[in-house]
């Protein structure tokens, strides 16, 4: 089955970005993988008004990227902060490869704002393709993309378009 | 420096997107990593106006994500194909990435609709993060997130907010 006869409503990259694919949702994701938790913390450092902010942490939390959790330090009241689930942690590579791609397209001349380095040996890190037999790929022109188990035609026209929605 | 007193305008992930940081965006962008390049193929596989499609890849080319070729086989009038620069094909790590997410966490119970296989051995593609030195890491968890080169301190709220604009 060619790409182009494929129906696009179970693609996952079209339900990944309904899901997380705007800015902002990308820079709060940002926050949280640089270690903030609180609101307080994401109001000071993102310019964002508080009722976007609270819109984007519902989302976060109600596709559960995100989960609240209270706590509270001696003699303080309780406070909430908000911590990535496991299914927010794993979209580390997005985040990482939106990373890698700034660094080498539209950083500063003077470098990048942030550099990531291998805990232990200091050696710069970056995204590779490795392929379960452990070949290093270098590029997506050596991969061959091929319909998967949930490839399907769209549905006739007439019942529906079969096309994406975003 | 830490993190929340980093000015982020100019963060990578940030800039990034700004550029791409859409849904539209990502979906037209898959279509080109998967071989389309003309307006029509594009129309007729996204469920997209075309108003809206044309001003979608008037974006992609006004970043220099992707350019259009003029060609015309043997007694055709003249067409217009699009195709990835080097820029945007530099981008194929963040869609393969948010292929992987979705595959793991959105996918139909039968499977992913598009499998990735290294081409001549044929086993399963994946992104990991490898250190220059070799190493594999599994996760962000074994990575030191640092101030860069271009890391600085936001300037005074009088001159300015300091802070990301998406």
């Amino acid at each position: 089955m060619r790409w182009e006869e494929q129906d696009t409503r179970n693609c996952s990259i079209g339900r990944t970005v309904e899901i997380i694919g705007r800015p902002w949702t990308f820079l709060l994701l940002r926050e949280m993988f640089r270690g903030l938790r609180r609101f307080d913390q994401f109001h000071a450092h993102l310019e964002v008004s508080p009722t976007m902010l609270t819109r984007r942490l519902r989302e976060l939390e109600e596709h559960r990227l995100v989960e609240r959790i209270e706590y509270h330090r001696d003699g303080q009241r309780r406070r909430q902060e908000y911590q990535l689930t496991q299914r927010g942690a794993d979209l580390w590579p997005i985040v990482t490869a939106l990373h890698e791609w700034g660094d080498a397209h539209v950083a500063d001349p003077e470098g990048p704002a942030t550099v990531y380095r291998h805990q232990g040996c200091g050696a710069s890190v970056r995204l590779h393709l490795n392929c379960e037999l452990g070949h290093r790929l270098s590029s997506l022109a050596e991969v061959d993309v091929l319909p998967g188990p949930g490839a399907r035609r769209p549905p006739a026209r007439t019942s529906g378009t079969g096309r994406s929605r975003c």
